[in-house]
């Protein structure tokens, strides 16, 4: 089967149903979000994750907040600022990805576009109709960076942090798009996932969504990356992101930086997939960026087992940044930005995405 | 309380208790091993491990050998041949260890040093006050390693790999006596343990033993030290071997190297601390050090709850090679080999014991 994230059920009066991922791969459990409080705690557990994906589950939860405005009869105006309040509690769910407060602005302006005195079900019919848009664009995003991405890619094995697939995306995914469309066209290579603590997104997601696929599939512990390379068997890295800004800097799963200096120090080409709306032009470098830091029980009870005595201390970011100089390409739905400068960044976010959708080897 | 990776109980006719490292930090318990089987299965399953103290064992597992002998009335010779084939057993039960191989030779040299138609008994108390001695020799390295480690070591944060304290040898430690010696010494710093994937031996035993000690502990995932180092909160990292070549290259648990390559991107200092019996002067560098590969299981399913799909294949290195050129310095009970090379570990190794355990800060 071809895995997928998320979906919305019904119409303007429905919900949304998002694969449960913390019960992955033991178990394939849809949660049904019929009010944004639901939506919310997925978000922050990590039900939904991955920046494109919980972007798009953040577009949709404005048309869940739309749909307690019509149940609870609110009047126009009542409506407009319940959707507009839940709006705030659904760009902050997650500090460190800009595609969540990216996507829920854009239903937000669809919605504060229509005229005022405009029902709350037409307020949730709007703010579907542009979370449909953002996702249905998130489809071709994904398929845009698998081509522009199989394209570079090298010959030989590939190594991957995190999960950046179907589960990550509203799409095939960013880096593991890449992957799988390289995969698709026929190329034959071994694929390495780093398991990716504290939450072992790679071993649990990326890992599952290939073996799906019928990709075989590697897991190592991400401690084991320095001496994977060393044996010469990966060809290219490539991560996705949750924040780049304007410089190339990218912000990424906790771990990502490290495995950028191996890369470096291997002389191994180091990607990064991700979709044009990752990128924060607002801010200068990665320092600009904050980064989550999460409970230390993810980091003391692994999978929920003790393994640290409860009185030690945890250091937990979910996030680390990777200066741009570290990254060979930035691969996105528009072309690819190689190599990584605010020049290139800039050139390339300004071309329009269909003159990109048909990429040639370069 | 000090904690203790083993105890030998009663005379020549007594076993090895060894503290079940597996079952830390969640239960204390005590493995008698009254045979040989017992004591390679607790070495391969990691019930004993750290290099010195699997020597330890390995040279107390010639003493329950000769003791299986005398319970067997084997007559001298054949006594003499189940010890030594007993020997050949515990020496392979861990490929990458050097200390373990070095360790029942010397005992296999006491034993052998006994006259012909010595019994079973006679063997069994000359190997037993071999181990003994080995024991009490591990101890007062790891006391002379702590004091020329806390000598060098600098002001500030201090990051950790494994575990290499009493659970890992027959006294203090090497590394974690580095740091537990510069603690008693009245200095205070921050201590951080990676966590150590598969087998989570810095959140499980580290901590504990920091604990334990009264010592405030931060564990992280292994892939956060990179964003750990660039805080700056990290003045130096310390990690032990398992094996080192007559060059200084360094095996040491999964992950070492990586962070080795991180410490020098970050102009912080790396230090190896190890007795000198971790040294393997037959190997000219790393590249000869055989890797032990372990059960795909361990990355699959850490601490036994199941991460990744049972479809996906695992790279379970047990260990690395950090190079030469990225170790600042190497610990040992003899001095510090300050820079590392082929000339300095010759001359370091080649001082007496003796002269060395009192080190002055240089």
């Amino acid at each position: 089967m071809i895995p997928a994230s998320l979906r919305w059920q019904g119409e303007a009066d429905g919900h949304l149903d998002l694969l449960d991922q913390t019960l992955l791969p033991g178990r394939l459990a849809w949660l049904p979000c019929r009010d944004v409080d639901t939506l919310v705690e997925a978000i922050r557990a990590l039900r939904v994750r991955g920046a494109p994906a919980i972007g798009i589950a953040g577009a949709y939860g404005l048309a869940i907040a739309a749909g307690e405005a019509a149940r609870d009869g609110l009047a126009p105006e009542a409506a407009r600022a319940h959707v507009l309040a839940r709006g705030e509690l659904l760009a902050c769910a997650r500090p460190t990805a800009v595609n969540l407060r990216w996507a829920v602005e854009r239903v937000v302006a669809a919605v504060a576009a229509l005229p005022v005195g405009a029902t709350a079900g037409e307020l949730a019919a709007a703010a579907l109709a542009e979370a449909r848009h953002i996702h249905e664009e998130d489809r071709r995003l994904c398929a845009a960076i698998g081509l522009h991405g199989a394209a570079i890619l090298p010959e030989g094995g590939v190594l991957t942090h995190c999960n950046t697939g179907a589960l990550a995306t509203g799409g095939a995914g960013t880096a593991l798009a890449v992957i799988t469309t390289a995969w698709d066209q026929g190329r034959r290579f071994d694929v390495f996932a780093d398991e990716t603590r504290p939450l072992f997104q790679g071993a649990r997601l990326t890992a599952w969504e290939l073996v799906e696929r019928g990709i075989p599939v590697t897991v190592l512990v991400d401690a084991a990356a320095g001496q994977l390379l060393r044996t010469g068997r990966v060809a290219a890295c490539i991560v996705g992101a949750d924040r780049i800004t304007s410089n190339g800097d990218t912000a990424n799963k906790i771990g990502t930086y490290g495995l950028a200096v191996l890369a470096e120090a291997h002389g191994v080409p180091f990607f990064v997939a991700a979709p044009s709306s990752t990128f924060d032009l607002a801010l200068e470098t990665g320092d600009d960026i904050p980064i989550e830091e999460r409970s230390p029980d993810e980091v003391r009870s692994p999978l929920g087992v003790q393994a640290a005595p409860a009185a030690a201390a945890a250091y937990n970011p979910a996030f680390d940044v990777t200066p741009a100089r570290l990254i060979t390409a930035i691969i996105t739905e528009r072309g690819v930005i190689r190599p990584v400068s605010r020049e290139a960044v800039r050139a390339v976010l300004a071309a329009t995405p269909d003159s990109a959708e048909a990429p040639s080897r370069r």
